[in-house]
């Protein structure tokens, strides 16, 4: 199966917005096994769509059309697709049916400029968006399924996920249903971790479970994607394999799938019924601000200082929390620079007593300082699990 | 000029990267006032390249190719260019030189796989890259002149300025220089913007001098991109354009150019011999955290505090700072929600007293934060110019 991933739209041409929709659409479908071979940017233009549209047919199996659903003139993908067809555009009762009732329960009238959006090719597949006004549809082109998909990201990636996916697995004669597993940590580099995961029967690149990464300083995601018949048996086939890499990534997973590092903390700090103080000297407020806005840390968090001289006991004695947290920085003199460090120092002060880590990060001001807050928060993970605070990670510098 | 960009890579290709080189040369293209007509993008495989290539000569005047440049056995975009041209690859010995008297300066040898680097299409026009081992080149394929740039970000953006822009300008036949003028502001959306610079002669979309908008919540860029023979003709034609939309414009412009927010409140602070505590309540260390790591605002920042009550006379008393920040927030009930909303209550004390500046945003949880660190930054900045401090802004709701 060859997919292209074809995205249309002047804001998208022309730079205005990031084309993060692409990129949101390519790694979606390499987690369940498609491939995508080409991307194609036109803009709001009828010519351009038309010549994209024929070229798209000629070279891929599946299209993927994103933008260009909307209600104002601009919005061109259905009116492109019915001329690429030889068809007419035909008005789709059920979707005019679908909308206007969803304007009524907000107690709204539906604007006039909204029927554009019920317009299809005629003999177009109908493909639900069940929360925007610009439904999906799919027609043949040349050689290749065409799938049009609106431009506001939410109701893409639901589309995608909920429509799309699954019509082109069984268009590629992919048969089940399949799941992407994540875990985040914090000390590894993405090499590393490829080392660390080797020899996992049947986990690899182009493995039964695909297995992938994604690096974003300070974290690095691991991703396990697999397809099986069922849920059940994707549970079976799942189960040993996330418990392997669970045990091999160690005290290096931070969380799993939608959890966070800070929610972690925060969830494991509201159980034990702590509260918690912060302080911070050059990373200025970015733990705090990490950790304080999550649902539930106005439970936990007790408050945060931002000075040249913090320490943990003090913190602790002053703001009469359970915890507290002191991340302390003593920057390299001079200007910023690739090479230019930091020694960092992480106190953590509970009621049993102080402990101490001491690393030192180099990679300029801004890579130290997001190292020393995720290093920080760890710590007091690590803490608060009973775990060893002072693990080497990669990013030491002796 | 019909110009399109050609992306190169698997990174960019599966959507592990988000591809922001795109959107830079798309973007600073538009403001020097040529016409993207179309973004193509492909992985390292030798067939996808030589079809993009044929395509992209049949369809525009000049394509940019950005990538596939490294030592490595993947990087293939000069070997595909060659064969596009029916000509062989001969080794840069001007390159070869250059390249190894950089590793040289550095104390090491270069590594073998370099010289791959300097292997460019028999009779190609070569484009420095005063920044890194990539140089770029050109070449004729089709009926386009294709221009060769690498991968990196910094070293793309860098060549692109300074030697593929005004290339593109001669081949287009356009002369003379570019300039790009930017006004940061916080308060006014890009329809209000629109209108309030709405009739200022040679300024427009289309006009002499180009007028475009980057909204990034919660700060708005105005962006003038102008075109004339001479720098000095550039200057004389842009004073007094830019002198109207400063003062149409008003107190809503935080900073200009490569200036921010941030640091026009920290330059201010310093120039009075000032310094300055803050107190957050729900930003939690964001305000802090946006100013305090900047350079020279060790001299001004002394202290920051969050917790659930702070008020600016009292930390300001406290801290021994002369001017003490407070940014209460008093949030809606419930879970998050597009309409979530707080109010903001933002107080500035210093010698002279105290001032105070209520308003309510809505948004969620999130935006609200966002917009709230900016209000509180704003108003100081605001203050320390003497400016009114509570000028209704867009984003508001009462």
């Amino acid at each position: 199966m060859r997919v292209e991933i074809l995205c249309t739209g002047d804001e998208i041409l022309t730079g205005k917005t990031i084309n993060t929709n692409y990129s949101h659409i390519a790694r979606r479908l390499g987690e369940v096994g498609l491939d995508v071979i080409w991307g194609t940017t036109v803009g709001d233009d009828r010519a351009s769509l038309l010549a994209a549209f024929a070229r798209a047919g000629e070279r891929a199996d599946a299209v993927i059309v994103n933008g260009g659903l909307g209600p104002t003139v601009d919005d061109l993908s259905q009116e492109a697709a019915a001329e690429a067809c030889g068809v007419k555009l035909v008005l789709s009762d059920y979707w005019m049916q679908r909308m206007t009732e969803s304007y009524a329960r907000r107690g709204r009238i539906m604007p006039a400029n909204n029927r554009k959006q019920a317009m299809l090719p005629e003999g177009a597949e109908f493909i639900d968006n069940p929360i925007g006004t610009a439904c999906g549809f799919a027609v043949t082109i040349g050689k290749a399924r065409f799938f049009f998909t609106p431009g506001v990201p939410r109701e893409m990636r639901r589309m995608l996920d909920e429509q799309v996916i699954p019509r082109l697995l069984k268009l590629g004669g992919i048969a089940g249903v399949t799941r992407l597993k994540r875990f985040h940590s914090f000390g590894i580099g993405e090499s590393r971790a490829d080392e660390m995961l080797a020899g996992i029967p049947g986990l690899a690149i182009d493995g039964e479970i695909k297995l992938g990464f994604q690096a974003h300083f300070p974290e690095l995601e691991t991703k396990l994607a697999a397809r099986g018949a069922t849920e059940a048996e994707l549970d079976a086939k799942l189960a040993p394999v996330e418990a392997e890499v669970r045990r091999r990534l160690g005290n290096f997973v931070v969380a799993e799938d939608e959890s966070s590092l800070e929610q972690v903390v925060v969830e494991k700090l509201k159980a034990g019924g702590h509260t918690l103080a912060i302080g911070e000297t050059f990373t200025s407020g970015a733990i705090a601000s990490r950790l304080a806005p999550l649902p539930g840390a106005e439970a936990v968090f007790r408050k945060g200082v931002i000075a040249g001289d913090v320490a943990a006991g003090r913190l602790r004695t002053e703001s009469g929390a359970s915890h507290a947290l002191a991340v302390l920085m003593q920057l390299d003199p001079g200007g910023d620079r690739p090479d230019f460090g930091a020694t960092i120092t992480v106190q953590i002060a509970d009621p049993g007593g102080m402990v101490q880590r001491v690393a030192r990060l180099v990679g300029g001001r801004e890579w130290v300082r997001t190292g020393a807050t995720e290093l920080g928060l760890d710590c007091l993970r690590r803490h608060l699990l009973g775990l060893p605070v002072d693990e080497r990670i990669d990013f030491e510098r002796r």
